[in-house]
Protein backbone atom coordinates (compact mmCIF):
# COMPACT_ATOMS: atom_id res chain seq x y z
CA UNK A 1 0.00 0.00 0.00
CA UNK A 2 1.54 3.14 -1.38
CA UNK A 3 1.70 6.50 0.81
CA UNK A 4 -0.27 9.32 -0.95
CA UNK A 5 0.59 12.05 0.80
CA UNK A 6 2.20 13.34 4.02
CA UNK A 7 -0.02 15.86 5.13
CA UNK A 8 1.58 18.97 6.90
CA UNK A 9 -0.05 22.35 8.79
CA UNK A 10 1.17 25.33 7.89
CA UNK A 11 -0.12 28.90 8.69
CA UNK A 12 1.04 30.16 5.56
CA UNK A 13 0.59 28.49 2.25
CA UNK A 14 3.14 30.53 0.61
CA UNK A 15 5.68 30.83 3.00
CA UNK A 16 5.56 27.06 3.44
CA UNK A 17 6.13 26.75 -0.96
CA UNK A 18 8.52 28.72 -1.37
CA UNK A 19 10.54 26.65 2.05
CA UNK A 20 10.06 23.39 0.53
CA UNK A 21 10.88 24.65 -3.16
CA UNK A 22 15.17 23.79 -2.87
CA UNK A 23 13.94 20.65 -1.41
CA UNK A 24 11.13 19.30 -3.58
CA UNK A 25 10.12 21.88 -6.39
CA UNK A 26 7.25 23.41 -6.22
CA UNK A 27 3.29 22.24 -6.12
CA UNK A 28 1.96 20.05 -9.34
CA UNK A 29 -0.53 22.47 -9.65
CA UNK A 30 -1.96 26.23 -8.24
CA UNK A 31 -3.26 25.73 -4.68
CA UNK A 32 -6.90 24.32 -3.78
CA UNK A 33 -9.47 25.53 -1.21
CA UNK A 34 -11.09 23.06 0.17
CA UNK A 35 -14.47 24.67 1.62
CA UNK A 36 -15.63 21.64 3.64
CA UNK A 37 -12.71 21.42 5.56
CA UNK A 38 -11.98 25.33 5.53
CA UNK A 39 -8.04 24.77 3.66
CA UNK A 40 -6.11 25.65 1.09
CA UNK A 41 -4.19 22.88 -0.24
CA UNK A 42 -0.89 22.66 -2.09
CA UNK A 43 0.76 19.77 -3.19
CA UNK A 44 4.22 18.93 -4.24
CA UNK A 45 5.12 16.06 -5.72
CA UNK A 46 7.69 13.64 -3.77
CA UNK A 47 8.30 10.52 -5.73
CA UNK A 48 5.02 8.05 -6.37
CA UNK A 49 4.03 10.12 -3.00
CA UNK A 50 2.83 13.79 -2.25
CA UNK A 51 3.62 16.57 0.69
CA UNK A 52 0.35 18.26 1.18
CA UNK A 53 0.58 21.56 2.49
CA UNK A 54 -2.64 22.34 4.45
CA UNK A 55 -3.20 26.33 5.55
CA UNK A 56 -6.29 26.98 7.45
CA UNK A 57 -8.75 29.02 6.39
CA UNK A 58 -10.44 29.64 9.32
CA UNK A 59 -8.66 29.59 13.20
CA UNK A 60 -11.60 27.15 14.39
CA UNK A 61 -11.28 24.62 11.40
CA UNK A 62 -9.22 21.67 12.42
CA UNK A 63 -6.37 22.26 10.82
CA UNK A 64 -6.71 25.77 12.83
CA UNK A 65 -7.50 23.89 15.88
CA UNK A 66 -4.17 21.78 14.81
CA UNK A 67 -2.14 24.74 14.73
CA UNK A 68 -2.72 26.37 17.77
CA UNK A 69 -2.72 23.36 19.74
CA UNK A 70 0.57 21.57 18.30
CA UNK A 71 2.09 24.16 16.38
CA UNK A 72 2.98 23.92 12.53
CA UNK A 73 4.22 20.37 11.27
CA UNK A 74 3.00 16.87 9.96
CA UNK A 75 -0.78 16.69 10.47
CA UNK A 76 -1.38 13.22 8.96
CA UNK A 77 -0.41 10.62 6.67
CA UNK A 78 -2.75 9.25 3.51
CA UNK A 79 -2.50 6.13 1.56
CA UNK A 80 -4.05 5.24 -1.50
CA UNK A 81 -6.13 2.50 -1.31
CA UNK A 82 -8.63 0.84 -4.35
CA UNK A 83 -11.99 1.65 -2.28
CA UNK A 84 -11.98 3.97 0.56
CA UNK A 85 -15.07 2.56 1.92
CA UNK A 86 -13.79 -0.47 2.13
CA UNK A 87 -10.50 0.77 4.03
CA UNK A 88 -12.89 2.58 6.85
CA UNK A 89 -14.87 -0.79 7.00
CA UNK A 90 -11.74 -2.46 8.02
CA UNK A 91 -10.47 -0.47 10.58
CA UNK A 92 -14.11 -0.56 12.30
CA UNK A 93 -14.30 -4.34 11.81
CA UNK A 94 -11.07 -4.62 13.90
CA UNK A 95 -12.93 -2.52 16.52
CA UNK A 96 -11.09 0.74 15.46
CA UNK A 97 -13.02 4.12 15.76
CA UNK A 98 -12.83 6.36 12.25
CA UNK A 99 -13.70 9.99 11.65
CA UNK A 100 -15.38 9.41 8.31
CA UNK A 101 -18.03 6.38 7.74
CA UNK A 102 -17.81 6.53 4.58
CA UNK A 103 -15.55 8.31 1.69
CA UNK A 104 -16.45 12.16 0.50
CA UNK A 105 -15.09 14.03 -1.83
CA UNK A 106 -11.36 15.54 -0.76
CA UNK A 107 -9.11 17.40 -2.70
CA UNK A 108 -7.85 17.18 -6.28
CA UNK A 109 -11.68 15.36 -7.27
CA UNK A 110 -10.40 12.05 -4.95
CA UNK A 111 -12.75 10.45 -3.01
CA UNK A 112 -11.28 10.15 0.75
CA UNK A 113 -12.01 9.56 4.41
CA UNK A 114 -10.26 9.50 7.97
CA UNK A 115 -9.94 7.17 10.32
CA UNK A 116 -9.49 8.09 13.97
CA UNK A 117 -6.22 8.80 15.83
CA UNK A 118 -6.95 6.26 18.25
CA UNK A 119 -6.98 4.01 15.56
CA UNK A 120 -3.19 4.02 14.60
CA UNK A 121 -1.76 4.81 17.84
CA UNK A 122 -2.19 8.68 17.73
CA UNK A 123 -1.60 9.40 13.88
CA UNK A 124 -4.05 10.86 12.06
CA UNK A 125 -4.66 8.44 8.66
CA UNK A 126 -6.46 9.78 5.21
CA UNK A 127 -7.28 7.22 2.93
CA UNK A 128 -7.03 8.44 -0.34
CA UNK A 129 -9.11 6.22 -3.72
CA UNK A 130 -7.17 5.78 -6.62
CA UNK A 131 -9.50 2.88 -8.63
CA UNK B 1 13.28 13.31 -4.49
CA UNK B 2 11.59 10.20 -2.80
CA UNK B 3 10.07 9.56 0.89
CA UNK B 4 12.83 7.55 2.46
CA UNK B 5 10.16 6.45 5.27
CA UNK B 6 8.04 8.52 8.08
CA UNK B 7 9.18 8.15 11.44
CA UNK B 8 6.29 7.13 13.79
CA UNK B 9 7.93 7.89 18.08
CA UNK B 10 5.99 4.91 19.51
CA UNK B 11 5.91 3.62 23.75
CA UNK B 12 5.82 -0.04 22.40
CA UNK B 13 7.61 -1.36 19.19
CA UNK B 14 5.65 -4.55 19.37
CA UNK B 15 2.22 -3.24 19.93
CA UNK B 16 2.75 -0.90 17.31
CA UNK B 17 3.84 -3.77 14.71
CA UNK B 18 0.52 -5.13 15.30
CA UNK B 19 -1.54 -1.65 15.09
CA UNK B 20 -0.24 -1.15 11.54
CA UNK B 21 -0.15 -5.49 10.33
CA UNK B 22 -3.69 -5.48 9.18
CA UNK B 23 -3.03 -2.30 6.86
CA UNK B 24 0.52 -2.55 5.73
CA UNK B 25 1.75 -6.27 6.66
CA UNK B 26 4.34 -6.95 8.69
CA UNK B 27 8.24 -5.50 9.31
CA UNK B 28 10.80 -6.36 6.24
CA UNK B 29 13.10 -7.75 8.94
CA UNK B 30 13.72 -7.94 12.56
CA UNK B 31 13.68 -4.87 15.06
CA UNK B 32 16.80 -3.57 15.04
CA UNK B 33 18.75 -1.49 18.60
CA UNK B 34 20.49 2.08 17.50
CA UNK B 35 22.39 2.26 20.62
CA UNK B 36 24.01 6.17 19.60
CA UNK B 37 20.18 7.14 19.56
CA UNK B 38 18.38 5.02 21.96
CA UNK B 39 16.06 3.51 19.90
CA UNK B 40 14.98 0.14 18.76
CA UNK B 41 13.30 0.62 15.11
CA UNK B 42 11.31 -1.49 12.75
CA UNK B 43 10.37 -0.79 9.21
CA UNK B 44 7.49 -1.65 7.31
CA UNK B 45 6.91 -1.38 3.47
CA UNK B 46 4.37 1.05 2.27
CA UNK B 47 5.29 1.29 -1.43
CA UNK B 48 8.63 2.50 -2.15
CA UNK B 49 8.42 3.94 1.21
CA UNK B 50 8.74 2.55 4.42
CA UNK B 51 7.25 3.57 8.20
CA UNK B 52 9.80 3.26 10.73
CA UNK B 53 8.60 2.59 14.15
CA UNK B 54 10.55 3.83 16.91
CA UNK B 55 10.54 3.16 20.25
CA UNK B 56 12.98 4.70 23.06
CA UNK B 57 15.36 2.73 25.02
CA UNK B 58 15.36 5.64 27.63
CA UNK B 59 13.12 7.92 28.93
CA UNK B 60 15.71 11.17 28.17
CA UNK B 61 16.54 10.10 24.69
CA UNK B 62 15.63 12.29 21.98
CA UNK B 63 12.51 9.93 20.99
CA UNK B 64 11.80 9.67 24.69
CA UNK B 65 11.09 13.17 25.25
CA UNK B 66 9.39 12.98 21.91
CA UNK B 67 6.83 11.00 23.91
CA UNK B 68 6.94 12.40 26.94
CA UNK B 69 5.95 16.28 25.26
CA UNK B 70 3.83 15.45 22.63
CA UNK B 71 2.69 11.76 22.53
CA UNK B 72 2.68 9.01 20.38
CA UNK B 73 2.86 10.32 16.62
CA UNK B 74 4.81 11.29 13.72
CA UNK B 75 8.36 11.99 14.27
CA UNK B 76 10.24 12.80 11.38
CA UNK B 77 10.03 12.80 8.30
CA UNK B 78 12.84 11.07 5.80
CA UNK B 79 14.14 11.84 2.14
CA UNK B 80 16.39 9.78 0.16
CA UNK B 81 19.49 11.62 -1.43
CA UNK B 82 22.39 10.49 -3.11
CA UNK B 83 24.60 12.53 -0.34
CA UNK B 84 23.24 13.28 3.08
CA UNK B 85 26.68 15.76 3.30
CA UNK B 86 25.49 17.54 0.37
CA UNK B 87 21.89 17.46 1.46
CA UNK B 88 22.66 18.83 4.65
CA UNK B 89 25.30 21.78 3.51
CA UNK B 90 22.25 22.15 0.84
CA UNK B 91 20.02 23.46 3.95
CA UNK B 92 23.10 25.55 5.70
CA UNK B 93 23.83 27.22 2.55
CA UNK B 94 19.80 28.60 2.51
CA UNK B 95 20.59 29.94 6.04
CA UNK B 96 19.48 27.36 7.72
CA UNK B 97 20.30 24.74 10.45
CA UNK B 98 20.87 21.49 11.14
CA UNK B 99 21.37 19.04 14.15
CA UNK B 100 23.79 16.77 12.19
CA UNK B 101 27.01 18.91 10.70
CA UNK B 102 27.39 15.79 8.13
CA UNK B 103 26.05 12.21 7.47
CA UNK B 104 26.54 9.47 10.55
CA UNK B 105 25.41 6.38 10.54
CA UNK B 106 21.78 5.43 10.80
CA UNK B 107 18.85 1.91 10.66
CA UNK B 108 19.98 -0.25 8.06
CA UNK B 109 23.55 0.67 7.85
CA UNK B 110 22.34 3.95 5.97
CA UNK B 111 24.19 6.99 6.40
CA UNK B 112 21.77 9.70 7.58
CA UNK B 113 21.52 13.14 8.52
CA UNK B 114 18.68 15.27 10.24
CA UNK B 115 18.03 19.35 9.48
CA UNK B 116 16.94 21.50 12.27
CA UNK B 117 13.01 21.39 12.30
CA UNK B 118 13.13 25.32 11.92
CA UNK B 119 14.30 24.49 8.37
CA UNK B 120 11.22 22.67 7.63
CA UNK B 121 8.54 24.83 9.30
CA UNK B 122 8.59 22.41 12.09
CA UNK B 123 8.74 18.98 10.46
CA UNK B 124 12.18 17.08 11.43
CA UNK B 125 13.67 16.38 8.35
CA UNK B 126 16.26 13.09 8.03
CA UNK B 127 18.06 12.47 4.82
CA UNK B 128 19.04 9.19 4.08
CA UNK B 129 22.02 8.23 1.83
CA UNK B 130 21.23 5.51 -1.07
CA UNK B 131 23.70 5.62 -3.76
Amino acid sequence: MRIDHVGIAVPNLAQAIDRWKPLLGGPDSPPEELPSQRVRVAFVRAGESHIELLEPTAPDSPVGRFLASRGEGIHHLAFRVPSVDDALAGVVRRGDRVVDPTGRPGARGRRVGFAHPSAFGGVLVEFVEVP
